[in-house]
């Protein structure tokens, strides 16, 4: 294949022409028996919950989490450089795994067309990962579906726990972006019709529900997270829990295959473990507990990705998702571009071509302030800095001497168009800083803490906020929560993602501001408090030209217009 | 294991302690190759539609096509002789085959609590069976509601189609029972929340879309079809279809899998294609066509069901699937207990434990219609009586008493406790009116006939009405179907599934009635004019105690509460 075929080639044409091993062969390389393999054709299984009980006593593999600077319009690429850093471990003859989320349908038919990494740095069998998966999604959608329609028909036949139905809180989902849907009145039509009520509905992987697969131990953990989960509060205000309308049953029993982790390859057939996807805002946006456990029993090496930029992702993978699920991470790869350090430095996403050294300097205070939060929580990064062929000579030198003035580890990655061999760098220098330099991991916050004093940590320390101010709301609900004993819960911080600070417009490293905390939210099953800052979109639209206008699908089933 | 435990198992737990053989032994069997099959887990699997291509020349096996009498609350056990049936030629040497439908999550967790067939005649893996199976309803929610979400988008984003927001007739769907969306409003909250409208959801498996992966030959003509599909209507008034959106590859792309049929086996090791589940009344109530011919080509003796009574399942199987896929039914099954009999000769449910000869007389009116029915489309057919503990002595005499004087086959079943072994019977005479019988199948109209025609045909010959009433509003539609050139499809009556008649007390064999309709409704994808008689529900509500709340699963992933 020459070069300049090569470059032209979309995602979805390198992925249809990719080799991929039978996931047979992939599981047989990991020791992993036929018992605990269930093929979902010949390219995907999920895994048994029974690994992780038969390598109890196995010592773990080394951690890397992959994050990024706040996300711009120009675009980092965090996934691609997990898959491209897992691939390069595998090219340094490591055993290398992947644990990371799972597509959404929503945005891959809206603006995304894909989320599989991008490039010679994906997972495969593409198509599948990025439309139906092995159910996971389906699934939650059924159970978050099931619950809402048995909380409608409660109130119908009688409503015997005395629910008020202007106080349901549990909405229901579709995995699609559907703006029409974000608010509605549900049973009009008459007394047979149900009970008419304002309702609205959320992208599926914005359900609770998502968030209790991805953080539970168990399926029993999993049933016991789905029992406590508040869906509406009574006329005395009291809360309505699933375990009240005795449903956590019907709702593990839909969720019993959902919660086994998937088992894919890269193009370099590293194994991933790609499995749950929790929104990033008012959710965790990490991958599955389960997934990164069983990806530590089975490799040296896993690389796992959290949601947005560190200020979200990284903070709640190390403030909630470790601390529930036990993890020590090892090292952090914080993912950034010239293009999106020069957005962060002021420049318009039309004049990205333009040499612009000025606000280079300016967007990396962004990175830094990145750095700085990783380095608070006690843990060794490394700057991916990954290339575009649009960075000039002069941007990459200012860039790399100011890494070296400051001391800041970093590595340059082009693993989008070189695979595992672009990311060799990178790979060598965490196994540099894991070896080399001081881990002291810690959360940020003791559970014991206030719910004001978790928050007004990561305002603090996080986001470099001067303070907090809370609504009226926010104030009567942290004295509910209090009443209700949920103040020992961790904080899941819903906030815009382009900013460090609440306002999306403040990009590269604001300073001298504070955090408004409109509402809270508790999400008791997940095992966390959402504070909510600003308009929070749990319901994505469509754009003009959305995706799916291009897509389309061979005579012999080959996808076209994914990427 | 002894009598007395065996009477007390539940469905469920019968299906937890069968034996089941690895799906590839039941596919290496049938000579299909490891290309040809996709694991879904080790007891379930997709088949390719190759197999199609490569059997072309392979003579058909025989088809017996199971309906029953119209239903009543005993309960007929339709499926349940579906698969002891089959068990049943597998028992005599055979090498018999099912195609039948796939159960709806939403009757599941509502009344029903499974759908598999029962006691010893059921499919095999239950549990999986009865829940998300292998995705394909899911993906036909997926498929579905990313239209939907499209065709909002599209009004959202100037509408350039000039669609009418009033008379948008696609409708979105969740596969649960829930009243209280029947009738909503959508796109409040102002204008970036899309424009409000009145809409409301259906059960998934009442899309058309459902019937449109039912009825397609392959991928291709699935993509037509899904092209052709009416979504909503202009200012104007003319149709806007789903190629006008330009959206047809999306969908194809979405329903890639869910048009491969999945194979499963029953208790006895028989080889069962479930695949497909359109509702029988607003649909046409057949698993999917690609299911049924592959069966043809792999077994020789097929055995499928179709929705309802004959009035409704049989009538459409005959009269549009049969006539869409080239398929020529060799005979047919009409399912009866003694229990229903008596419900249809006026007997009350809380009473049928008590002999009662003449309502039993009375009762068998009803089955005898659906045999002059079967009749009619020039084939023969045996009656199955599916025998129940309470049947008294002189009722099952009665009963034999009055089929010998009239010269009708049937045959007693036992199926539920005996499994194939309790059918024996009924597959010995199926044999023998296939080898003695004559056989002149043809649909029970042209397609030349206007759709006045066809309704009143369908009507006369198989409901028994002496005329059809069409209300204005059914008038308007036939002229403006007929502008659209439309009138050449088959005619899918949407009629109540308990009476012959439109009136759903109307049990046993009313005469002297005529058949309103209401209003129709154009299937373009699926190909055919819904016709409407009365209120046809496509959105069920859950009863006061549904299913759900009796369902559980153990720690190692048994399911509890299925039935």
């Amino acid at each position: 294949m020459d070069t300049e075929t090569k470059k032209v080639k979309s995602d979805i044409e390198i992925a249809n022409d990719a080799y991929i091993k039978p996931i047979t062969e992939i599981a047989a390389e990991l020791d992993i028996s036929d018992n605990e393999i269930e093929l979902y054709g010949k390219y995907k299984a999920k895994l048994s919950l029974d690994i992780l009980n038969r390598l109890d006593q196995s010592e773990d593999g080394k951690l890397i989490l992959v994050t990024a600077i706040n996300p711009t319009k120009a675009g980092e690429g965090k996934t691609t450089v997990t898959v491209g850093l897992a691939d390069a471990f595998t090219a340094l003859g490591e055993k290398a795994m992947i644990a990371m989320r799972e597509p959404s349908l929503g945005p891959v038919m809206g603006i995304k067309g894909g989320a599989a990494g991008g490039g010679y740095s994906q997972v495969l069998p593409m198509t599948e990962i990025n439309l139906h998966f092995n159910g996971d999604i389906h699934a939650i959608t059924a159970a978050n579906n099931t619950l809402a329609a048995l909380i409608d028909n409660h109130l119908h036949q009688g409503n015997h726990l005395c629910i008020d139905p202007r106080k349901i809180v549990w909405k229901r989902v579709v995995d699609i972006n559907d703006r029409a849907l974000r608010n509605v009145v549900v049973g009009l039509g008459g007394p047979m019709q149900g009970i008419p009520r304002e309702d609205g509905f959320d992208i599926t992987v914005a359900s609770e529900i998502m968030a209790v697969v991805c953080l539970a131990q168990d399926l029993d953990d999993m049933k016991e997270r789905l029992s406590r989960m508040v869906v509406a509060w009574t006329y005395n205000d009291e809360p309505v829990t699933v375990q009240d309308l005795g449903v956590e049953g019907a709702l593990a029993l839909l969720l019993k295959d959902a919660i086994k982790p998937n088992i894919v390859q890269t193009i370099a057939h590293t194994p991933a473990l790609i499995h749950g996807g929790p929104f990033a805002n008012i959710a965790h946006g990490c991958n599955s507990a389960i997934a990164t456990r069983t990806a530590l029993k089975l490799a040296d090496y896993v690389v796992t990705e959290a949601g947005f930029g560190a200020d979200l992702g990284a903070e709640k993978f190390l403030n909630i998702k470790s601390r529930m699920a036990g993890l020590k991470p090892d090292a952090v790869v914080i993912v950034a571009t010239i293009r999106a350090l020069k957005m962060h430095g002021g420049v318009d996403k039309n004049e990205l071509g333009t040499e612009d050294i000025g606000a280079l300097k300016k967007g990396i205070e962004n990175l830094k302030k990145h750095g700085e939060t990783i380095s608070s929580f006690g843990l060794p990064f490394v700057i991916a800095l990954n290339r575009f062929v649009t960075d000039t000579h002069l941007e990459l030198e200012v860039f790399k001497g100011l890494m070296e003035q400051e001391n800041i580890p970093y590595a340059l990655t082009e693993v989008w168009e070189k695979g595992g061999a672009g990311g060799t760098a990178l790979a060598e220098s965490i196994k540099q800083i894991i070896d080399e330099k001081e881990n002291h991991y810690a959360p940020l916050y003791e559970l014991t803490h206030s719910i004001e004093d978790k928050i007004t940590i990561i305002a603090k320390k996080v986001y470099g906020a001067e303070g907090v101010d809370f609504t009226p709301q926010a104030r009567k609900k942290l004295e509910k929560f209090k009443e209700q004993g949920w103040d020992s819960l961790p904080v899941c911080m819903a906030k815009t993602q382009y900013s460090l600070s609440d306002n999306p417009n403040a990009l590269g490293r604001p300073s001298g501001f504070t955090i408004t905390i409109r509402d809270l939210k508790p999400s008791i099953g997940a095992g966390f408090i959402v504070a909510l800052t600003g308009d929070i979109m749990t319901m994505p639209g469509l754009p003009k030209h959305p995706a799916a206008l291009n897509m389309d699908v061979t005579e012999d089933g080959k996808a076209i217009g994914l990427f």
